[in-house]
């Protein structure tokens, strides 16, 4: 049945089933047979994407988009970097799958750079399909560290749809889905929603830091396993942590012998404008948990950076976890190009360059000119821009007209991530200051539209 | 940052690194930095693999193995089909990722091509990275369409790492990990080791169903949403049910309104010989999940096959999962190419066929021959072999005597899948009369070394 070994030139099933679509199509055969993620199913109208290239997609009639959104806030190297894609091809013509009972030299490689990217005392990846395996086994290594069973997480936060890491999330998503014990949530900083009644960034950390402690004291110190956070909130509002509030928990995670997992799937890899959220801060985690940005999403793959004393105790002890595609070589192919490339092309200093120059002034300039806006935060290629009924009450703006902004930003040829009454300006991290400006002129006439 | 559209000609990171590696460099790059599935770390000597072709891989010392494995019983379509191989480099040329919340030409085309597999009445596919979040997934509709929370499976299953899969896992890799509320466990039927005190397959199916009833009774049927099996459990011993059970599942199921979801992870897409292992049973379940033979591994990817009952409750109510990858298009083209090319080439029937005139022939004449063999039992390229002191007491060989087997298999050159006391005969289901041939002869080597 074989043929031989492939070279890069074949042509076939998908070059010539790809050829002559048209939207209505695909999106009808989307919808007819696929079930999509967090939605009423009649209520679909997903936009069909035929290609991409950098920060821009198209669809199958050749309607082209600026990506505000980075898709699920992951393409941050952009689309189809063209050494990535090699990578991929090249793995592919080698080979694709491998179990993890093997050794695997693409895997070792991809370990390897994101080893150097990480603190000194980070040791070992174990690697899974996406961010919510990350998390699943990070917790279950703090767990069997620490001999104990609770994990402590924010309301305002998402670490992923699986058993544990849905209940570990805050938000909605955890409620039709609370079936994992052991699970206790603390609100986190977040000064212009603030649960502390506080009035500064720095009484909102110190305030935020007292209420984490209060509920370890209160839940039982000897029962928590580890706190889990992302370093900078992402879905929940890119909540920048405030001053002295992750070395504050660092603290506190040391004074009752618990661990601290940082999430960083969505903050990590140039979308902050580091390699990793954390490094703007003084704060070194025990675990940290990745995906997205680490090979933009090209091929499914999430893991777990572990330190040296965590990897030492399951040197003798059996780790009980596993899945058949951790370390999957094509998978890991695309990590060794993505952060290859990263390095040679600047990407993260770009990233936090564009947010400093271009995207945070820009908005800013928005926020002076719309009284809509009730905030900007963010860094990087990380930005919030919340929209209020009234600056004074701070009201979120009502989910009906959230979504007439929706449509005018996609009808002027902008695909933005909107979550309640947030658009969160999250653009490939190689986006340049001419595509910031068209983007954010897009957003203004929005703005003006909703205001009238 | 752009070179514009790749073709496919690139040579890059990827070739260049795997260049001029040996068997000891991939091993120690490989051991120092990756933190391997359900092992203590410090005794892994993985094999390090560098390369395959339809049953065959190889080191980076130039030593071919025969894989009666396929890994973690994925490869179904062996190594490196060329179909597979170019589909993945045309789709990664084209648009390697896109979110779930897009429609994909790529992804409904999956979609059809799964939904022409499975029986009528069948209508969406949710799209996962494997199959734990694929039965993570499955278990949420079932719990949603029911409104009841308990979840039965067996004690002999796996079914995934993530929180609720590794707890509806019955084997000993759910004791470490059990944190998720409403699993319950039964036993299922073996003959050859029953829990029933049955003495034909007639009495082993009509016990186990009784005591799946009475369990079903006694928690209280109103509280369980699904009974989860694998149609033919396979990590815990390729265990055909016996005339009638699955029917009878089916039919307890029915009689108290409970979802049947099939777990098909392991044992469809050609390896019993059928595309999905239940085809040879008169059951049709509510769900079906799968990954692994899908794709053969080639890319990450599983998912739920949802009938059009449950279909409908996502119509208008929101259904609460999801994942960034729900859906990759580089995993669907893998998709699209697999089941392609097993239609063209007759996979599947060959599967049967190999199984019916020469794996289990073989085997059968192995036991005939060997006293240490209690058991051989399978179909298709999905058979169990299990070794015995006794074959009065039917006393498991123990584990140093199944790792002095294990290597002198390697020894011998073939790559085996050693679960407890046997072996697991489950190569891809493109082998040959020939490599089954010599793979056999490996085996009865072994055998009559591990005798004397």
């Amino acid at each position: 049945m074989y043929i031989g070994r492939v070279d890069c030139q074949a042509a076939g099933v998908i070059n010539d089933f790809l050829s002559g679509l048209d939207n209505a199509g695909v999106r009808d055969a989307d919808t007819q047979r696929v079930l999509h993620s967090w939605s009423a199913q009649s209520t679909l109208k997903p936009l069909p994407i035929a290609g991409g290239l950098g920060s821009t997609v198209w669809d199958h009639d050749g309607r082209h988009y600026l990506d505000f959104s980075s898709q699920l806030v992951n393409v941050n190297l952009g689309y189809q970097h063209p050494k990535v894609v090699a990578a991929i091809q090249e793995q592919a013509a080698q080979l694709t799958t491998i179990a993890p009972a093997a050794a695997n030299a693409t895997r070792a490689e991809a370990a390897r750079l994101i080893l150097e990217r990480a603190p000194e005392g980070f040791e070992k990846v174990f690697f899974t399909n996406g961010g919510a395996d990350a998390n699943e086994n990070a917790i279950r290594m703090a767990r069997i560290a620490t001999g104990r069973d609770k994990v402590i997480s924010t309301y305002r936060s998402y670490h992923g749809n699986t058993g544990a890491a849905i209940v570990a999330t805050g938000d909605w998503r955890r409620i039709p889905n609370e079936y994992a014990r052991g699970h206790v949530h603390v609100f986190g900083p977040y000064l212009y929603r603030t649960e502390f009644w506080a009035t500064t960034p720095e009484e909102e950390s110190e305030r935020a830091l007292r209420h984490l402690e209060r509920t370890v004291q209160a839940e039982g110190p000897g029962s928590i396993a580890a706190i889990l956070l992302e370093t900078v909130p992402g879905t929940a509002g890119i909540l920048t942590p405030p001053p002295g509030y992750l070395a504050g928990v660092r603290a506190i995670a040391d004074r009752y012998g618990i661990m601290l997992i940082l999430d960083e799937v969505m903050a990590g890899f140039a979308r902050t404008g580091e390699w990793f959220a954390f490094d703007a801060f003084d704060v070194r985690p025990d675990l940290i948990t990745f995906a997205k940005g680490v090979n933009s999403g090209y091929v499914p793959l999430g893991g777990v950076i572990v330190s040296e004393h965590i990897a030492r105790v399951f040197d003798e002890q059996v780790f009980p976890g596993g899945l058949t595609y951790s370390g999957h070589p094509l998978a890991a192919a695309s990590v060794v190009a993505t952060l290859t490339a990263m390095a040679e092309e600047g990407v993260v200093e770009h990233a936090k360059a564009i947010g400093a120059d271009h995207i945070g002034p820009a908005l800013r300039s928005l926020a002076e000119r719309h009284e809509l806006i009730g905030e900007v935060r963010g860094s990087g290629v990380f930005w919030a821009v919340e929209l209020v009924e009234d600056r004074e009450t701070r009201a979120p703006l009502d989910a009906a007209a959230m979504g007439r902004f929706k449509s005018s930003l996609l009808e002027a040829g902008l695909l933005p991530f909107i979550s309640e009454n947030r658009i969160h300006v999250v653009p490939p991290a190689v986006v340049t200051a001419d595509e910031v400006a068209s983007g954010v002129a897009i957003i203004d006439a929005a703005l003006g539209e909703l205001s009238a």
